[in-house]
């Protein structure tokens, strides 16, 4: 079985880890499986090939003989589905866990990209400032929840789980805002998530792989 | 089994079937389960007895013999995950069905959701024209994306599916701005999904709770 991802050609980030491939290729180390990248030129990434496998025209896709995936979330939770090291074996564990990688995406993600869009796109409106202040408070609410949640845990239910990977990856987003550093459990539940070995070959992979001779 | 699902106790809506508890009532009657619905007030939502359910102070929660859920997407992957009726069998059309539910919740639902958002909470700003007209313009990149994906299809992937379910109800929220009668192909769509006697079952009854007496 060989499993395909595809990736920005190079980054935007420029091998920060931000793009989503990051999240695929964590769940990835996590459970023991080799991959390989193809990466996707900019222009490439809205035209008939590429929309072939993800209609909005987004990185990252997973093939693997035959069948093919987009959206994080259910890449991974795919992952998850067919290898040990991801989800928890018992029936409810497993349906907590996968609440959470909804809540990462669907509750924590929507406002942190708002703010981040806000950021990149606005930022030559006369009222970017002030609108910028207003999402940064829908963040902080979501965060404020989150925190008091996850408490002095280790993680947000039991073990560590593709729910957590989700999660962490969402967080690490708001990194460079100064927000997570607002809450010191978020901020310290992130690092947990980097400070794990198959987080770190995952950084490293795409890491190397933004910064060598591009396409 | 007794399945317990929160909803508030008089939506925002009054009775258009927007609020979540709707996807999960549809998603119950695809599978022919009963269920009872707590009404939660809006007070009551960010106190504590409600956020040990869902730490977000959000409807709808689920609760089944001492399971308890948050977040519709995983809610109703739970249920389609334990009754026949709202995913395929096969692996691979399983996994795509799947996609569709995270395409419906963290692709096109951001920013039809930040479109209502501004439309409600920043309706005061000076700005606020010009932001929705670069809003509408996100909007429509994600539907002209997803309706040539669609094409003429009666569904987004074979049967209609928990994908399916998740995304008829995510665009329904569009149907006030007109964006969606943009896109004929979508607008029939949903159509199709509110056609679903499953459907028409969960709307009645939600109607019936958000314009009964209240608590």
């Amino acid at each position: 079985m060989t499993i395909t991802i595809t990736a920005f050609d190079r980054s935007p980030d420029g091998g920060r880890g931000l793009a989503r491939d990051t999240r695929v290729r964590w769940a990835l180390e996590e459970v023991g499986q080799p991959y390989e990248v193809r990466p996707v030129a900019f222009r490439a990434l809205k035209e008939p090939a590429h929309l072939s496998l993800n209609p909005f025209g987004q990185i990252p896709t997973y093939e693997e003989n035959g069948l093919v995936l987009f959206e994080t979330g259910s890449i991974v939770l795919h992952i998850a589905g067919r290898h040990k090291g991801l989800l928890p074996e018992a029936p409810d564990s497993r349906a907590r866990a996968i609440t959470w990688m909804f809540a990462a995406v669907n509750t924590i993600e929507p406002p942190i990209l708002e703010y981040a869009n806000a950021r990149l796109l606005e930022s030559d409106r006369p009222w970017n400032e002030e609108r910028l202040s207003i999402i940064a408070d829908r963040v902080r609410d979501r965060l404020r929840q989150l925190s008091a949640r996850l408490g002095a845990a280790e993680w947000l239910d039991g073990g560590f789980s593709a729910g957590d990977l989700m999660m962490v990856h969402v967080l690490q987003r708001l990194k460079p805002s100064g927000l997570l550093d607002e809450f010191p459990n978020l901020a310290a539940y992130v690092e947990r998530g980097e400070e794990r070995p198959a987080y770190k070959r995952a950084f490293a992979a795409q890491l190397a792989f933004n910064t060598r001779k591009p396409l």
